[in-house]
């Protein structure tokens, strides 16, 4: 099986570029609702599952010993964009643990977002750990280790307490066996395990819609999801697409992005759970193919549906501000 | 005909992305030495055909009453990286011309070079239009119009002396039609026709070789890009894939990439012409594949081809300098 065309890159009257792909929608029983190309093909999640690997900061308990709210909880879900106000907060979260910035172990880079590098280079500002779009992420799990009484040094190794709270209950989400042989290390250092793509969308719906869970489990994942749709801009920051799509539609639509293409999303009201992944690794495709997932999955509210259809077709203008182009939906997806 | 899959990305033991492309190398007669994908259909060659774009300069004079050498050729072929030394030559070349950086029409933008960006933001500078990746083309396309005694206002627009006299080369060494219905706009403005990629490499196969050229125009040919292999760090820049593959065989492989996943080359010692695009228009699948296709093409020379199939290869690190992957040639290039 081909995965299919899901979006094309137009350049005057003509297509330049094509981005195939696989999609998949589940409900909670694991009932397909739409699937598009190789969707049993293992798929690693990266940072689109950065709200499953909150869960044990949630059932634990951590999250109200270190007083988290609805900004807290999105931080830790979040690849931010590494704006001030997602440094300060990635800050402030580990200093009610006791830590500081010395005490992550995600590395540093530069803001992906150019404009926030900019300011940042301008400002005679450098990276720091703060920064690194996984820090929200990253400071969960040091709370999560300093709650737990566990040593956090190496808390991002495979077999430290963290990493195996982590991989415990995305395999029980998931329904799918976790280990070294489908395991990688991700850009943060953490491990990052490759499953089904319809697994992972499935692990969504059941966060989505409780079904198969435990009631602390449903009420975490619950939680979780809320406080991202609530405080959108702490998930990813200033333009940027998890943020505009969870604006879009204020507590309907919950969405992930992950590194490498991939885009994860749920529909609480339907509880539906949504996965897909971009062939080739492109962020532009991903963005697309799920604002078209979610337009197709809203046709009972034209409206919404047109705002998001609207929303996954992007103009492309050159350094002169000339429209030369459209980053649009195509074949099932058009 | 589907692209086959020519590049993928693992991640641990797993292949995370996959790059699809289509390729071909032809002769100066146009016999295909190789062929992979869809190598009939039209693509937009963007910068990778700037050497193509330049023979009007060399053809009219221009280059030698403005007294340029290897150096503002190569700036003229480029889409270099922005670093000073870059923007200073675009500058000095349309000095001579007693032009500046207010006459250009490409528009400005930051180097997509990380680095040059950082270190221009922390020096207080912005972009300007020196900066942009096609300067050295612009600088040439003002000088062709000053040369020939041309209003230079409007240079970029499809009727100008300078777009039509463009456009009569590349349709001549293409062997194809070009006009207002293949033709897009390209980020710097000017017009870009698409081409079926197999003619693209037989009008660089027609350069290396100077098969079916007149003598002025095959003797110009053989100068642009003898002084892009000359000077191969004014045709890109620092760690750039141009000027690496350049200075890997010196005097022995002509090459230069385009936006959205193009690269072409030429090895003059055989005549072949190269042209491949990578499907998604993604950059690193490019890069690869143009490695692993230069160094099929020196069989006949294990230690080169050795060398371009290491270069072919890139491993990633993560922020912690971890490495967590690669991007290597695949199926028909593997």
């Amino acid at each position: 099986m081909q995965n299919p065309v899901l979006v094309e890159v137009t350049r005057g009257q003509m297509v330049e570029s094509r981005h195939r792909g696989m999609a998949v929608v589940v409900d909670g029983d694991g009932a397909v609702v739409m699937s598009l190309g190789e969707v049993e093909a293992p798929v690693f999640p990266r940072s689109a599952v950065k709200s499953m690997q909150a869960l044990p900061l949630v059932e634990t308990g951590a999250v109200d010993r270190y007083g988290f709210g609805d900004r807290e909880l999105a931080l830790a879900c979040s690849s931010h964009s590494g704006e001030p106000e997602h440094m300060r907060l990635a800050g402030d979260i580990v200093a009610r643990a006791g830590l500081s910035e010395a005490d992550f172990e995600c590395g540093c880079h530069w803001s992906f977002q150019q404009q926030v590098l900019i300011d940042q280079a301008q400002a005679g500002g450098k990276p720091d750990q703060l920064g690194n779009n996984c820090s929200g992420k990253h400071a969960g799990f040091l709370c999560l280790s300093c709650h737990a009484g566990v040593d956090h040094h190496g808390y991002v190794e495979y077999d430290h307490f963290v990493q195996t709270s982590v991989r415990d209950v995305m395999a029980e989400l998931t329904g799918t066996a976790l280990g070294h042989d489908n395991c990688g290390t991700d850009g943060c250092s953490i491990p990052t395990y490759a499953a089904p793509l319809k697994s992972i969308a499935h692990g969504f719906a059941r966060m989505a819609s409780g079904t198969g869970l435990g009631p602390e489990r449903a009420r975490a994942a619950q939680r979780l999801m809320a406080a991202c749709m609530a405080e959108p801009w702490y998930v990813a920051g200033t333009r940027r697409a998890c943020t505009e799509l969870m604006q879009i539609a204020p507590g309907r639509i919950f969405a992930k992005t992950g590194a490498e293409g991939v885009f994860c999303a749920t529909i609480p009201e339907k509880g539906y759970g949504i996965a897909l992944k971009c062939e080739d690794g492109a962020t532009r495709g991903a963005e697309a193919m799920i604002g078209a997932v979610l337009a197709k999955l809203f046709d009972d509210d034209q409206e919404l549906s047109a705002r998001l259809g609207d929303w996954s077709q992007k103009s492309m203008k050159n350094w002169n501000g000339i429209e030369v182009g459209v980053i649009r939906p195509a074949g099932a997806l058009a």
